[in-house]
């Protein structure tokens, strides 16, 4: 299977080490820049719009931009032309963006999967799991301990603000509870807390930027906020990594009037978030061009692949080795 | 939809129960006993042979019978005229069992769906899916802590004792090992542990008991074993349910030269064995009910079904909520 990579920042970077993994080629990394600017693990690195000159020597098209402005363009506009996986990761608009993308794709005869990674993702499919199997119950998603880059970017906005890293924390009480089937109502300063690790200029005050912080409404100011004042040397050094991770919980019961507990657990504890996104991506893939081989069209999203479609393992070794 | 139980022991008297819960109905529960003996939850008992009677009645018949010497004779029998689930578990027959009921499935136009439950089952599901996405790295399966009737009932099998209790303990600092992503090499000794509660009739020498028990071939030999003795009224007072459960890990590497550890973890904490593994089965009966509405016949497995078909929500529903 030959894998475009359209786009390259960490996740991009991310599925071309994940393709070497997998066992993939890279045909070639695409981007806006000026692809002489841009040093990749060893893939060439073309301008965007040269994807078309190489429509043929390109399987599936895995989009590595962001949510916000560019997967809603890109998805549909290179679903046109060819199979595509992305990770469009707004939760509250996966409907529109699906039809936008199923629409294109299933008059063009292309395969895409949309909202794929690990929250949507592996976590989505934890989620669907657990409550068909036990449905009787309650979820519970617990993200962390991990990175946020939308609250570490959040942070180095505020102005004395030279570098920042913020840490989403599950509260161990809160976990606790839940894995022990009590079915507690948390409320969202009970389920998380915000540790960060800011580093501001000199001269700039320290109280008042951990004011800004922690009264920083939608992004602090409902939860328990830790500041710690470090130097840009030291953020460098201990905070240079993307860990992230996380648990999906169903709690649920059985029984004649619901007297036996049964807890399902999912749960991620991943050193690097962008690299473990892109073997997800890079699986999907592999998927995306076996259905679209078999003539299954339009868009799908990873509720909609079987287990078996997305192995590399056929069907006479699942059964004799997998189930 | 309408479901046929067919056999009612722990396992049976489970999908009697989780059919409430799924909001299905119990067409019949079918026996070889004598039934009028069998007291259900409410459904109405009838002998075996008469659930060819009710054939129109019955959209999926679910198995509850033994893995050993009943499902495979009843499982390829009854696919013959009914749609069918079973939870075949003795995995190295998997690919003959799987064989015999495709054949006859595929014929029949029926639909079926073997070695569904727990393990095989979820496990099998999450085996598949931490392999697919990280294709670096190594499984660990962990039972427990549960009971396991065929070791419990081994034990009563030695001269003298008249009740027993045999529970699998995964060893604390294998599984955390494990966690950390230490890719330990593990013994069989080192991963689990065997506890035994043992009631003994009078006169009886326990000191030659722990050593028949300790000693067992396959059962107990390679194991660090623990006997606690006990009289008959505590076993049935203390060490009268089924819990069980267990973890399936996956340990891989990402990144330029696996630099990165990711850990995948899926597990359960089963309150009732029995119950959770006929939670899972209803749901599974479901699923293989909406294959055989599209035509979709011969046999399946877990690894066959997508989430979305194993969910009862509706595609719109499960992109708005479960994505």
């Amino acid at each position: 299977m030959k894998i475009a990579i359209y786009g390259y920042g960490n996740l991009g970077r991310g599925v071309e080490l994940a393709c070497r993994n997998h066992g993939v080629t890279v045909t070639g990394i695409f981007t806006r820049r000026n692809p002489e600017t841009v040093v990749s693990y060893g893939a060439p690195v073309y301008s965007a719009e040269r994807i078309y000159d190489m429509k043929g020597e390109i399987d599936v098209v895995i989009l590595c931009g962001g949510s916000a402005t560019d997967l809603p363009v890109t998805t549909p506009a290179l679903a046109k032309d060819f199979c595509v996986v992305d990770s469009f990761d707004t939760h509250a608009n996966i409907p529109t963006h699906f039809a936008k993308v199923d629409e294109v794709a299933t008059k063009a005869q292309t395969t895409a999967l949309i909202s794929c990674g690990w929250d949507p993702g592996m976590f989505s499919i934890a989620r669907t799991y657990a409550g068909a199997v036990l449905p009787q119950g309650q979820d519970y998603t617990f993200w962390g301990r991990g990175v946020s880059q939308g609250h570490s970017d959040a942070i180095r906005r505020i102005p004395g603000v030279l570098d920042a890293r913020q840490y989403t924390v599950p509260k161990t009480e809160a976990v606790e509870s839940v894995r022990k089937g009590e079915n507690p109502t948390l409320t969202t300063r009970q389920k998380h807390l915000r540790e960060c690790y800011v580093a501001v200029a000199e001269g700039v005050d320290k109280t008042t930027v951990e004011t800004a912080i922690k009264t920083m409404p939608n992004y602090f100011a409902d939860y328990d906020t830790v500041v710690n004042f470090v130097s840009v040397e030291e953020l460098k050094k201990n905070h240079a990594e993307l860990p992230h991770g996380g648990s999906v919980i169903r709690s649920g019961e059985t029984g004649k009037c619901g007297e036996h507990k049964q807890v399902i657990e999912y749960s991620l504890k991943l050193d690097s978030n962008p690299e473990f996104t892109a073997s997800v991506l890079v699986a999907y893939a592999r998927a995306v061009h076996k259905l679209n081989k078999k003539g299954d069209y339009g868009c799908k999203t990873v509720l909609d692949i079987s287990p078996a479609d997305l192995s590399p393992l056929s069907k006479q070794e699942l059964l004799a080795h997998l189930l």
